[in-house]
């Protein structure tokens, strides 16, 4: 892996990167569509790429149970098992054995849980959550962590990022191929404890750091006030991940403060439920409003949906329970945080991204999608 | 419409055709995917191009429930609505009417029923249902028709007939556009009350005729003959179209009595529920001995999902419960019918239908999918 920073702000610490994997180039600030399940609900490889997505996340937790990462790794690993040719980043399953499956004991040994498909036992130990991410073939690997929910204790979360520091610890011996293994900080919603955890993490030395355990419900200010405790502790040659982040404007915001890599379900799983992304805001396809609107869901967008389909039609299609609407939907709304991305780099580029970001979030916020 | 049979069969009744339409020219025999609510299920307009698709089946009873048709032709029409630019044709809503709603009474008169939706009560006449398919803008209409269920004793398909023929002459006057409409023969399983209401309905002198109430049930062989009853009946220079048929066998079957048409939701609902068809017949996609199988669904096949995907992969989407599987299986079913297509209208062309057919029911047959 090489990172590398192309420019780095003038007027604020958005920066502009190159970030070169085993399977392609990502060009930083780089937003990853969710393929949980070794897909991205809905969509084909050949639309990600049409979408300009350039890499994705998959989830250890999910496929360590199904379809098993032995069997993936026999038939070729993630990439080809999926048929997508680029960079795959493969989240731990830290904040899955917390968030979805029944829990039964966290240790500093490792977390035991119960599995939510069958309710089966399983034992999640650093060791074993790389060698998983190892035989999957990740481009980018993360450590096990132990990721508290918020609201969470002083107390909770310096004992979480404790054992996330061993944890990360353990997991860089653990390798066995020259994975790309990045280090999650956490620390709740105390900055001195976020940068106490940035700081020990740095010292073991780890190609790219993220942040995790934010964008769970806490106020936005909280968040970047937390991600500004952490990023000037991070080393500037390194990428920096913010996990599950997000909003478009959290996105913007954490850009600002020299983040590097964003992940959300957002545009998936807002399309599937009827919610598109759109330049003036957010339109919710199911409002009778739209059941005779020839506009398409953004008059600025030329993505697949946008050039095609009346907001009539996706409302139809949503209303009759037809399959394609969440398609389209998830297609335009992956589309629009692909075409965020774009303009972010571009204003990088140019050094305007502080009255990029006006502009663009007026005209979001405005409130008048539809 | 224009009708012009290019090449007829010799030793067969098969026969090669070009049908027409406002909307573009068909060739025959066509199989047309089923696309009830304005959408052939999961599939995209680009798709259903890209499979060789040539026109597509809509359903008049559920546009006129949702969203309706006046809605559809306020904003320009069926095409437009769903971004098909090739022909439609809808069917009236017969069917549906005596097997989806709750039917309150049907009389010379109308049909009386509860939508599925809402149990709200409506009045299906012959005039209104070519008033709806005229606001559809369809390329072709269907006559409102009674369609019995299976088995039906010959004294109700008796009765189910004559009222259809009197419909279909209602229907003939209530036409205030110059619409395609076709004739619905119907007659059970009888093969003299076939003939009858096929010789009836070419009196009325209509530009197509179709065979309904078959397909539902009753044995192939039982099909077969009552195709052959009536295809001789049946004006050689007007298109004959078998609606709900059907498995590939029967498809060919029909073609070498004469019929030129075919509709039916195989493709689609199989796809969905994760049957492929192969050209050595059917894969239940979910079944465990696909789990490490790196082959396509048919190694015969072309089309995208065979192309870039394993029955490993497949088999793991259906069992995630993941969207992309009714995809891909879907595109794949409906790619393989309209390859079916091709090769039944390039045996008739060359004069080897029967030979061509026998080869392709062998390997079809041999149960070796797997």
């Amino acid at each position: 892996m090489k990172f590398e920073v192309v420019r780095s702000g003038l007027e604020t610490r958005a920066r502009l990167g190159r970030l070169s994997l085993a399977h392609g180039v990502v060009k930083t600030p780089v937003f990853m569509p969710v393929g949980t399940q070794a897909t991205v609900k809905t969509m084909t490889p050949a639309e990600l790429d049409e979408s300009g997505t350039e890499m994705i996340v998959c989830n250890t937790y999910h496929l360590y149970l199904r379809p098993g990462h032995r069997r993936i790794q026999a038939l070729g690993g993630l990439g080809k098992f999926m048929n997508w040719s680029r960079p795959i980043l493969t989240d731990s399953g830290g904040f899955q054995v917390y968030s979805l499956a029944a829990l039964s004991r966290v240790t500093d040994e490792a977390a035991e849980f119960q599995s939510h498909i069958d309710g089966s036992r399983h034992l999640f130990t650093p060791e074993l959550v790389v060698e998983i991410q190892e035989a999957l073939g990740s481009d980018i690997a993360m450590c096990l962590d132990e990721c508290p929910p918020y609201p969470v204790s002083r107390q909770k979360a310096e004992e979480a990022l404790c054992r996330t520091k061993l944890w990360a610890g353990r997991c860089q011996k653990a390798q066995k191929q020259d994975t790309n293994l990045f280090a999650i900080v956490q620390g709740g919603t105390y900055p001195e404890l976020r940068r106490r955890s940035a700081t020990e993490l740095v010292e073991l030395d780890f190609p790219g750091y993220a942040l995790g355990g934010l964008c769970l419900g806490e106020p936005s200010g909280l968040t970047y006030e937390l991600v500004d405790s952490v990023t000037d502790v991070l080393p500037s040659d390194r990428p920096r991940y913010l996990m599950g982040a997000g909003y478009p404007e959290d996105i913007i915001e954490a850009v600002k403060r020299g983040v590097d890599m964003f992940d959300c379900v957002l545009p998936t799983r807002n399309g599937r439920t009827g919610t598109a992304f759109t330049s003036k805001g957010r339109l919710i396809i199911r409002n009778a409003r739209y059941s005779d609107d020839k506009r398409p869901l953004d008059e600025a967008c030329d993505c697949y949906t946008c050039r095609n389909f009346s907001r009539a039609y996706l409302r139809h299609l949503f209303i009759a329970g037809e399959a394609l609407g969440p398609r389209l939907l998830t297609f335009h709304n992956i589309w629009f945080f692909q075409s965020l991305m774009k303009q972010i780099r571009a204003a990088i580029d140019k050094g305007k991204f502080e009255s990029w970001s006006r502009l663009f979030l007026d005209r979001y916020q405005s409130g008048k999608a539809g």
